[in-house]
C-alpha cells in the first residue's frame, strides 16, 4: 500500500502506483484488459498532448477556461506531446473501440502533472480536473479520431514522404546513369525485345513518384478533424465556433494544416479518411514489392541465375553455405509489403463496422495504419542504403543475354510480316541457332537486310 | 468438318466453328483454357473494338495503312465496340495474364468482319491481316491495359458516379426531410444523447458524397493509357508520336478524356492505377455496409428491436414465419460489399505480382474491378428505389427512446460537474427512474433548472 | 397480359411469364433485386432439388404429407436435381441473405412442376403448396444452409479431389522420372547445393497431397446439415426425428454420408465449417501458386532466362513478338489462386457478420466456395493436362548451370571448416573462377581431396 | 572503443558492445536492418534454444561432437530456452527471410555464453564455433522453420487451447443455467419464433467448441519438422537418422510430440501447414467475432437498445456522457478478431510466395501467427473474466419483447396455412394489435384453440 496512492472516478476509488501521473480510469484499463503487449502508438499519445493544448487555448479563448489553468494545462499537455511522460501511458491498443481510455489516460495524466506543477499533489483532481478543465469541450468519440489522424498526417509529412523522395532520386539516378546500357526486355519471364536498363529502372522510378503523389491525394481528407463533433456528433457541450478555433489553435502549433471536417457525424460514425488514405499506401506496397522482386530476381546467380546485376553483400548469407550472399534488404522489403497488405485488410474490416453515431474500432486502425507507415519508411531508407546505393550492373552478363535474344525477330515483323517472322524464330529455338542464322537460313532476308534492321540499339523507343 | 473452317497462325492450322468471326487463336485459347466459365467481360470487349478503331485511324493518319484497309478495319471495330459482335468473344477470364488471347480474339474478329464487308472470306486474313494490320503499332502489352483502363473509366463514369449521385441525393433529402424528429443517439451501441433522424442521415450522405469524391480522385490515374508502349515499353514498332495521337483519337470517339501515360515501363509492369482506384471503391463499400446496417439494426423489430424506421415490404420474408417482413435490401447491399472487398484483395496481389516489363494478372484485374463497379452500381440502386424511397420513421418508438434516455444527463455536466452527473444517471439506472426522478431526488438540482437544462431539441448542437 | 399468369402470395398478386414455373415470390425478387448478373450457381439449386426429395420422402414417414403429394414432389425435385429444370431458377446471388428467394424458387418451380404433373395448373398452389407440402417441415433458415453444404460436398468430392489426385499423380511421376538429373538448388533465388529435379518435383507432390489431405480435415465439418432446425435452430414445426431421418434419406440418395448438425444454434447462426474449408483452398491455391510460379521461372528463356525446363508451346504468345512462346497454364493457375485469396477474404469476412440466430451471408459464400472449387478443379486438369504432361528437362543447361556453382563448397565445410571455406567460395566469386580452381589456389585442399569430397551426385542426401 | 570488443565472420571484423553475448552476424543484421521496432518474437527465439540443445545432443550421439562440447551447448541453449538470456537477441522481424540472423543470433549467444563458461571469451569462437558446432547439422532452412512450428506448438498447446476451454465451459453454464429463460429468436435482425436464452448461448458455445477442434485438426501439419533438410532438403551434411533422432530428443525435452517431416523439399519450400492451422484461427475469429457482437448488441440500451442482457460495469464509458457504460470487453475482442483477419492476408499472402526451394517470408509468418495466437488468448481470458462471468439476463425486457411478438403466428401455420397464418400477423403489424386480437378477429381461430396453439414454452423444439 505504500508504493500506492487511492484514485477515484465515478466507479468509486482504486489503488495506483504511487509513481505514476495516471489515475483511476487508466488502472482500471490496466487490469481490465490484459490483452497482448501492443501499447497504444506513441504517435497518438503526443497527438492527445497537441490535441489538448490546443483545446485549452481555444476554451480560455471563450472563456470557458481560466487563463490559471490553461497554462498549467498548455505546460502539462506540451510536456506530453514532446514525448517527456510516454512513460505515464501503459495502456494497450485492444481497449475500448473509442479509444476513451487513452483519452482519459491524456486527462488523467495532464491533469496530475498540472496540479503538481500548481503545488498540488497527484490524485486531487484539482484546481485542474481531468474531466471538466482537460477534456472540457471534448468528448472522446471526437478527440480520439482526431489524434489519429493528427497523428498520421504527421508521419505521412514527416517520415514516409521524405523517404519516399529520397527512394525515388535514387532510383531516378540509377535510370540516368544506366540510359546506355542496353539489356534484353522480358515479359511473360521470358525474352522479349530490348530494352536500357535505365528504362527498367526509370518504371521503378514512375511507380514510386505515382506513390507520393497517391498519398498527397489522400492527404486532404486525413487533414479533416472530428473535434468539436463531441459525443455524438451535434457539437454538444461545446461553444459555437470552438471547432473552427480550435484547428486554427492546431494547425498554429504544429505548422501542418488541418480544417475542422464538414460533417462531424459521418467524422465520429466512419473511419473512411484512414480507409482510402491507406489504400494509397496498399498500392505503394504494391509498387515496392514488384520493384524488390524484380531486383532480387535481376540480381539471381552468382553463377546459375539471370546474374544482371550485383547486389551489396551486407552480411553472410548462409549458416551452411559459407559464401553466399543473399537479397536480404529485398526480403525485409517484400516482408514489409506483406504486412501492410494485411495491416489494409484490417483497416478495411474495422473501418466498415461502424454502428450508429460511431465506430469502435478505432485503436486497432490507428496501430495498423502507424505500423505500415514506420515500416514503409523505415524499409524505404534501408532499401536505399543498404541496396541501391551498392548496386552494380554486370555488364557481360547483360550483354550476353542480349546477343543471344530470339526476340529482336521483332525488328523484323514490320518488313516480313508477322508470320514469317514467327517461323524464323521457332526454328532458331528448335536447332539452337542464332537469330541472324536463322534468318538467313530461311531465304527471307539478305545478310545486309537483317544487319540493317536487327539492331538491338535501334530498337529501344518508336521510329 | 462441315461445320468447321480452316484457320491458321504461327503454329500452324486449327479447325474453327464455319460461323464464327474468331480464329486459329482463340480457338486455341479456348481448347487450352477450360477454366471455369467467368467470360472476359463485355467492358473490355467493347474496350478492345474502340482502340482497334482509334489504332487504325492513327495508322492511317501516320501512313503505315491505306484509306481502304482502314475504312474497313474501323468498320468491323465499331460493331465490336457496339456490342454487335459479342457472341464472337467467347474466351474466359483465366487465359494468358497479358489479355493476349482476348486481343488476338479482337484484331481476328475484326479481320474476319472486314474482309468478309470487302468481298473476302473469314480466315483469309486478307486483305485484312489480324497482326500486320489489325493490330498494327501495338502489342497485347499495351492494348490490354489500355482497353482495361478505357473500360473502367467508362463505367465508373457512366454507371457508378450517376448511380452514387443519386444515392447522394435520396439520403440528403432523408436528412432535410428528418431535420426535425429528435431521436436518442447511439455510441457502443448504447444510448448517448439526442440527435435528429436528419443529421443521422447526413452522416450517410456525406459518406456517400465522399465517396464519390474519392472515385474522382482515382480517376486520373485511369485516365492514362499504356497504348503506344507495344511489347515491353519502349514503342518499338510503332511511329514517332503514335501513342499521343491515338489518346486524340480514342477521346473525341469516347467522348472521355485521356492522356497517353508519362512512363510506359511502368504503365505495362504494373497495375498501381487500378489498384488506387479500387481502393476507392473498397472504402465506398466500407461506407455502404456502414449505412446499409444501420438501417437494418435502426429498422429491426416490429415489436423486439429498436423499432426506429419502417422498411418497405417488398416480399415476404420467410418460407415458414408467416408475414414477416425483412430488409433485404440491407442483405444484397452488405453482401455486394463483402464481395468488393474480396476483389480488393484479388486486385492488390494480383497488381503486386508483376515481373520485369509486364504484369500478368491483368484478365483477374479487369474482371474483378468491373465486377466491383456493376456490383455497386446496381446495388446503389436497388437500395435507392427499393429500400431509401419507401422508408419512414416510427415516431412513436422514437419517441418513446428519448423520453427513457439518461445520456441527456450530459446536459448536466456543464453545472454539475462530470462526477455527479455520472452519480445521478447511474442510480437512476440501478433504480430503474426516469432521469429527472434521480437528478430531483439527488439534490444537486432543482426542478425548475432541471426542466430548464435538460431539454432534447437544445442539444443538438453548440451553445 | 397473354404471356404472364397471376401468381399470388402473402403480399398479394403478380404477374409471371405464362411458360415459367416459377411463382409469385420468385417474381418479386426478380423484379426487387436488378443486381449484377451472377445467377445462383446451379449446384445449389441442384441441391435445393436433393433437399425437396428427401423432405418430402421424410415428411412422408412421419405421416405428415400424403403418399400421392410426396410421390409428386419427389418427382419434380427430382427434376430439378438432375439440372433439367435450371431455367427455371433465374435469381441472382444479390439477393436476401438467408437465400429465401431461392428456397421458394424452389418451392415454387416443384410445386407447380408437381400440380401440372397432376393434371393442374401453374399457380394454382394445389393439390401442391410451396410452402405447406414443398417446404413442410422447412425454413429456408434450415435448408439453404443444408443446400450449400450439400453442394460443397459434392463438387469437393466428385470435382475437385479427383482433380487434384490426377495432378499429385502426374506431380509424382515426374519426380520419379527425374529423379537422376541433378540440378542446382537455389534458396533466396541464389544458387545453393544440388539437388535433383525429381526432389524438386516431389516437394510439389508432397504440396498437392498434403492439400488432398487438409480438404479431408475439413469435411466432416460440411457433412453436418442444418436441416430440422427451421426457423431458429429449435426445429419448431417440425416432427421429434425429422433431421435425423432426413440426413438418411439424403445420404441414402446422394451416396454421399452427411450427419445432422449437433448444434442446429450454431448451424444456423455461422458458416464456420465454410471457413474453415475454404481455409483449405486457400492453403491449396498457396501451394499452386508456388508449384506454377516455379515452374514459370524454371522455363524462362528461351535464351536468357533459368532455361532448365521447356513448356508446352500451346499457342502463339505474342500480339507482336513474332515465335514467342509463354507460360500461359501457368498465369490461367496464378490467376486462379490469386482469384481463391480474394473469395477467402470475401468469404471470412461474411462468416464473420451473423447476427443473433441467424447469418444472412450465405449467397454470397456459398457463390464465393463453389466459384473456388470450380477455378481451381478446372486449373488443376489444365495445368496437368496442357503444360505438365509435355513439361521437359533442358538437361543441357541444367548441367551448366551445376558445373558453375560456386555452393558446392559446403562439402568443404565439414572438412575445412565454415570460415575457410566461405573464403574460398568469395575469392572464386571475385575472381570469376571455378570453385575447384580458387580452392586448389587457396592452398587449403589438394587435389585429390577437392574431387574426392566434391561430387554434386554425392551431395543429395545424408551421408 | 573501451565499450565494444572485435567479432569477426566470413565478410571480416566488426565491433559490437562489450556486454552482450551476441556476434558478428547478428551485429550486422542490427546495423543493416533498421526497420521498425518489432522484435523477433521470444517464443521463436526460446525454440531456438530448446533445437540447438537438442541437435547437440543428437551431434553427441551420432559421434559427431564430443560430450564436453555438447554439455556446454546444451547448458548455454538451455539457458535461452527458459528466456533467461532474452536481452542478447535483439534482431527485429523484418531481416531476412530465411530467419538466418536469427539462427546466428542463437548460434552467437549460445557460443560465446559456451565458451565463457568453459573459461573461455566471448567471440574467441572457440572451443565452441557458432557455425562448426552449435549449427552442427543444421542450415537456417530447416532451423527456423522447425523453430516456427516448435513455437506455433506450443503456444497453440500451452495458451490458446485452455484459454479456448475455458470459454467454452463459461459459455456452457450460461447455457445450462438459462436454459428455461425464453425469449424472442431473431432472424435477419428481426423478430422471429421463440428460442430460449440457454439456447442460444448454446450455440455460441458449439462455436468454440467446434473451434479447439478446428486447432486440433491443424495442428499434425504444425508437429511436422523441417529439421535435417539442411540447406534445401536434401539434408547435405547431416548424418544418416539425423532428423529422426532430432525430434525423438526434441519430442522427449519439450514434452510435446513432433515427428519428422515425410518431405524435407515441402518443408523448406512452403509454409503450407502455417497458413492452415492460421485458417483455424480465422475460423476462429469469425466465431469470437459472432459471439461478440451478439452480446454487444443484446447488452444494448439501457433504455432504448434490446436490453435483454446486462454486463458488468467495468469501468466509466465516456469521457462527457456521465454514467455511461459501454461494452468495451466485446470491443476489445472484435478488433482483436479484426487484427487475426489481417494476420490471415498476411500469412496467405507471404506463405504463397516461396520459390525453388526454399520460402523467405519466414519471420512476417512467425511473427503475425503468434500474435494471433497470444491476441485471441488474451481476448478469450479477458472476455470470459471480465464480461462472461458478470453477464446476467433483463428478464423484464425479455418478457415483453416476447409477449408482443407477432412471430408466435409461426404456430398456426401447421393448423391454419401458411397464407392465412402471414394475414393474421400483416394485420396485426399495421394496425398495432397483438398476435392474439388480430388472430381473433381475423376468425380464422377461436380463442381456445389459440391459446392452445400459441404457447412461446412449447415452440421451442420439435413436437
Amino acid at each position: 500500500m505504500n508504493n500506492t496512492r487511492q484514485e477515484t472516478d465515478s466507479l468509486g476509488t482504486i489503488r495506483v502506483p504511487r509513481n505514476v501521473l495516471w489515475g483511476a480510469q487508466t488502472q482500471r484499463s490496466l487490469e481490465n484488459f490484459r490483452i497482448g503487449d501492443q501499447r497504444m502508438p506513441l504517435e497518438i499519445v503526443h497527438a492527445l498532448g497537441q490535441i489538448k493544448r490546443a483545446a485549452a487555448r481555444t476554451n480560455e479563448a471563450f472563456g470557458l477556461l481560466s487563463q490559471e489553468l490553461s497554462d498549467a494545462i498548455v505546460a502539462a499537455a506540451d510536456r506530453v506531446a514532446k514525448g517527456e511522460l510516454d512513460d505515464h501511458f501503459p495502456l494497450v491498443v485492444w481497449q475500448t473501440g473509442s479509444g476513451t481510455q487513452s483519452n482519459m489516460n491524456a486527462n488523467e495524466v495532464i491533469a496530475n502533472a498540472a496540479n503538481i506543477a500548481l503545488g498540488g499533489q497527484a490524485g486531487a483532481k484539482s484546481p485542474v480536473h481531468p474531466n471538466d478543465h482537460v477534456n472540457l469541450s471534448q468528448s472522446s468519440n471526437d478527440t480520439f479520431p482526431t489524434a489519429i489522424h493528427l497523428a498520421t498526417v504527421t508521419v505521412l509529412t514527416q517520415r514516409l514522404i521524405p523517404a519516399l523522395k529520397a527512394l525515388h532520386a535514387a532510383l531516378a539516378s540509377k535510370a540516368a546513369l544506366w540510359g546506355d546500357i542496353v539489356k534484353i526486355g522480358r515479359t511473360h519471364t521470358q525474352d522479349a525485345t530490348p530494352i536500357t536498363l535505365g528504362q527498367e529502372f526509370s518504371g521503378y522510378a514512375a511507380q514510386v513518384e505515382a506513390g507520393i503523389s497517391r498519398v498527397g491525394l489522400a492527404m486532404p481528407g486525413l487533414r479533416q478533424l472530428a473535434q468539436g463533433g463531441t459525443a455524438v456528433g451535434t457539437g454538444l457541450n461545446t461553444p459555437k465556433g470552438f471547432a473552427e478555433k480550435f484547428v486554427e489553435e492546431l494547425s498554429r502549433n504544429t505548422g501542418l494544416s488541418f480544417e475542422s471536417a464538414p460533417n462531424k457525424f459521418e467524422a465520429l460514425a466512419a473511419q473512411d479518411a484512414l480507409i482510402f488514405a491507406h489504400g494509397a499506401l496498399n498500392t505503394l506496397a504494391a509498387s515496392l514489392y514488384k520493384i524488390s522482386s524484380d531486383i532480387r530476381l535481376l540480381g539471381s546467380g552468382p553463377r546459375a541465375g539471370l546474374g544482371e546485376l550485383s547486389l551489396p553483400a551486407n552480411e553472410p548469407g548462409s549458416s551452411i553455405m559459407p559464401g553466399k550472399v543473399n537479397p536480404t534488404q529485398c526480403e525485409a522489403m517484400t516482408q514489409v509489403c506483406a504486412q501492410v497488405f494485411g495491416n489494409h485488410a484490417t483497416i478495411t474490416f474495422a473501418g466498415s463496422q461502424g454502428q450508429f453515431e460511431l465506430n469502435v474500432y478505432r485503436p486497432v486502425v490507428g496501430y495498423n495504419f502507424l505500423q505500415s507507415v514506420q515500416l514503409l519508411a523505415d524499409a524505404a531508407d534501408s532499401f536505399r542504403v543498404k541496396l541501391l546505393d551498392g548496386l552494380e550492373p554486370r555488364e557481360g552478363n547483360i550483354q550476353r543475354g542480349l546477343e543471344n535474344s530470339l526476340m529482336l525477330v521483332t525488328a523484323l515483323a514490320p518488313t516480313l510480316g508477322y508470320d514469317r517472322a514467327a517461323e524464323i524464330a521457332r526454328t532458331a529455338n528448335e536447332r539452337g541457332q542464332t537469330l541472324r542464322e536463322a534468318a538467313l537460313a530461311s531465304g527471307f532476308i539478305s545478310a545486309e537486310e537483317y544487319d540493317r534492321v536487327v539492331q538491338p540499339d535501334k530498337m529501344l523507343g518508336p521510329t
